[in-house]
């Protein structure tokens, strides 16, 4: 058994934590921290949560005690306080973007702030199990992906490392709405959302940095063109993926691949075009390859809140932990 | 032809104002006027209409020019700039509540502060057409009504007038969440508006002293138990309506009744149960009577920026003017 | 530990039922019966289940064995195959109609088809949990009720029972899109679906005299005045109530009455207004006591595949086996 | 003035003819031709229609008598019976794929069954008018583009003609579900539509050899990556396009060309990110030229069943008959 923290327990990210933590059989929460919602009895806020309903919500992360942290706060938020938590002992596992690039120079590049926690930056694990568990298992600090790395991420490291692209990559994301978190803004105002698919994130989306410096790591990496698009739905995220082949493409033999690659990761399953109601909920990514006449595209499906956050995190945890990566994380998809 | 202005032009409803004037042959749109939007070229702000596109919106209510004003601002603000647009001749429609409770009290008892404009309050005319053309013909200052008191009103009126009504009326509303405004909200934010149906306005929800105020005008008229609900559709409103029968009730008889008293009408449709659609964008609304057991339910649909705003503002224009009142209003609906 | 065999595994409540049982400790699945889909493995028809992906589907219920059948098949059908089942010592929780109207006259006058299996029809044990939890125990046969009387007699029983209601109740139920089934049909078909909402089953829906029949079981029972609405949602089911009380109304003691009610209940819930995501693939029923006016509204919601179906339907298992009612069903409900 | 018949008048195509010729001053329908609804009048089939109402469908195209002939059919019906209706004289506009492919040995390969009017097949001319507009002024038989291919090849037209492009270009289509069409089917179905993203179409869709063929007319065509997804929206289409340039590449540049080539052209706007409800209803398409890192990228908008399909069709009658383009057509979309 482990104790943890849920930082940033009112946003979108938080709920979903504490939603999958209810059925987490090793892991009892002791802490939901929320400036806004500080106060609140947990049950009261989050009426659909089936544990940890009598959890009072507390304002101050300084005064956290637990095993682990989950953050899940703004962006900025974690390297202010992961540092308190780490030096008490804390492990951290941040949702955010905070520790994802690793270099503090390019990281204010991309974000347009300074890093002010560089040290611990230099010490953060990728959080991406698939990828890189075994330098998850023994980290004090992991930086959880996000739900587009996450997606694409999956569905290129294992053609990238086999060295059969060629040429730039076409990732056109469509994604729920939930992903852009629980502040209104003009364009999730559901009068403008729920009529439109919307592109965004031109010229460059903040995550683009971040999944090339990955890719890279993984072998001779091709640049991206990566075009995010909300579309009217709350959760899920498919991203529709052209690479270019190095040489002949055979569809089957890069679903070979795949399935190779995820051999031990009982979480991404490769096969058919999915749906994203498969993966609503879970800790699933679903991955497909087609040809499109003689060209590759491939299908990439996850929960923007699951896989691609929440879920993730605490698979990030059951490898901190040793335990079972799948512990509590058995979900069925909703289906429809 | 006429001149016009357009108070509030860069809400839903001065969008669309400005898309519906953009087919009037006798009306000249000379001014749109928005705080926030002032500056700019109505043609950037507005891609999709076709007309007017090079008209720049002003800021100052006090400068506007016109034969007559549209006031679709948020409330509160008619009643600040209607006298000064009445002295100078100019005659006014407001889409707004300033000037639809008759009686300065009750107005602020129902919306919690005073009427600074009580002597045009008792000018104001009820802008139903249907009910009251011929009030609307000579007035100086209409008040538009909104799109729930319109689907209901036009729905009982003509049962109240014939007094075949008894005891409380139910009317269960469900509507698209551009009702709501341009401005996000949580309630609005597409995460949490798309995957619900919103019960909200309890205990009593502003418009209901409106419309029982206005049923009370036609004759013996039962009490409203009123629960507007948001549904996750951008555009339109169903009104369930389930009254008492006082004596037998005979669903083709009731039928009849709306359709005598609509003969004249031409925007008033009875018939089949609608469909949401058949409304969008238009001037129509759609009643149908039903028997749910030997109870009568009646159906009423709009869209609740046509007849429920926009569109009945043109016709009470139309009606000002003198003109045949379906002028640039004939408009076939959506269907899907 | 029991064994168990779905009938009609690719509809939505028999993916449901995979769904919630792959989540259950002491029920493993042991026969999924399809006719259109046998000979195809589980996981490959619903890739999104995380248990029972090798079972292959099979077309003869004749050839079931196993310590319970959940049966979600088109209506008729249950009939047909229950006494087989119920002879062979396998007890049969219905999800369908076949088995809710114990008379099988009034049963014929509903459906239109004569009831070919009276014996059992007498037998059978309506399976509502909270209200017939003691005779459910003993059962063979169990009854379950669907989405509109579940979410209708939750919300109504405890105040037919404490004699507080006078005159006919209004119950305006708007329901996701799931409802109707997995057979496409013009109504479902999502360019009409998605635009409107869709008012349906007049005259009399055929779940109101089950549901007037079960009230009156409670105590002196009022008429419903009952519409059933499709809203542009997949899952979920919001029932507006509008009874008339008999004597003062007080929300906060009506809500009282459903608390004091449900105590040892754990699935329903009584507070604020809810929103449906709070119910999304659980067990819960969400009630809510409100005043419009000096009347009174309630708001009832649940998941129409989950307490309003295969959620229940697990529920009554648990106590026909003399589990603890919530095994395998602590889920938390979505939230967004 | 001008008499038209409809043929295919209770498809969604045929519904948004009916729809936008009831504001057409210069065309009068005098005949919609429906196999399955033939007998009923207008105004009952379709209540959202403002004028035409009186008319009863008929079901034998043989029959119709009129200038001009709309063909919104099932596939393979146009080449049925667009022979009789040229030689009694009637000028037809097919809305469907018989007549887009000019050779009929190409036409059998792609949608798998014989040509039988290739006389007219090699006459008809390609109806996208900001392309051919001078050949479709002399036009005996028009073959109107689908919403597809308006969307791509407007977008793309100007670039293959200034011989910009290199290599091939991914298009990623997001449509919504009108497109398919008014029978349901298990991918339209409400349920399984309204929650996910779902491409389809693999591994050519059959739109892909028409657009390729009317590229190379224009100049040196790249291949098309053409991907299709349905989206949970019932109007509208956006093409995400991401082309290869061949040398340097500057947004501004490129929007320059598009404008350029529509100067002449009052329904293809050039400009901002275009938002779906712009095009609503409109015979408009808004095309936006954006760079995604130093890659171009371009975005296609507009109504599937307006320029995609209806409007356009009316925009070629326009110029057959020698009337400005527009007539009938100066719509300003919805907006929101």
């Amino acid at each position: 058994m482990a104790t943890a923290a849920v930082l940033g327990a009112s946003g979108y990210l938080g709920g979903e934590l504490l939603r999958l933590l209810s059925y987490h059989p090793e892991i009892d929460v002791v802490a939901a921290v929320s400036q806004s919602q500080s106060g609140k009895r947990l049950g009261d806020l989050s009426p659909h949560l089936s544990r940890f309903e009598d959890l009072v919500l507390t304002a101050d992360a300084g005064a956290v005690s637990a095993d682990v942290a989950f953050l899940a706060q703004p962006a900025g938020e974690a390297m202010r306080v992961a540092p308190g938590l780490l030096e008490r002992g804390i492990r951290v596992i941040d949702l955010g973007a905070d520790y994802r690039i690793r270099d503090a120079a390019e990281y204010e590049r991309v974000y347009g702030r300074a890093h002010t926690d560089p040290e611990n930056l230099a010490k953060a694990v990728y959080g991406l199990p698939e990828l890189f568990r075994s330098e998850i298992a023994g980290a004090r600090l992991v930086a959880n992906p996000g739900c587009y790395p996450t997606a694409t991420l999956l569905a290129l490291a294992p053609l990238v490392k086999r060295s059969v692209l060629t040429g730039p990559v076409v990732v056109d994301a469509k994604s729920g709405t939930s992903g852009a978190g629980a502040a209104p803004t003009s364009t999730s105002h559901h009068p403008e959302a729920a009529g439109t698919v919307w592109p965004y994130g031109l010229p460059v989306h903040r995550h683009v940095p971040e999944m090339e410096g990955i890719l890279q790591r993984m072998g001779p990496a091709p640049p991206l063109v990566f075009v995010p698009h909300l579309v009217p739905l709350v959760r899920g995220i498919l991203c529709s993926i052209y690479p270019t082949a190095r040489g002949e493409f055979d569809a089957a033999t890069w679903a070979g691949y795949l399935s190779e690659e995820y051999a031990g990761s009982p979480f991404v399953r490769v096969g058919d075009v999915p749906r994203l109601p498969w993966a609503s909920g879970t800790n699933r990514c679903y991955l497909s390859v087609g040809a499109v006449g003689t060209a590759p595209v491939l299908f990439s499906v996850l929960d923007n809140l699951g896989k691609g956050g929440a879920a993730q995190a605490i698979q990030n945890a059951n490898i901190l932990f040793g335990w079972d990566e799948r512990t509590g994380l058995g979900h069925s998809g909703f289906g429809i």
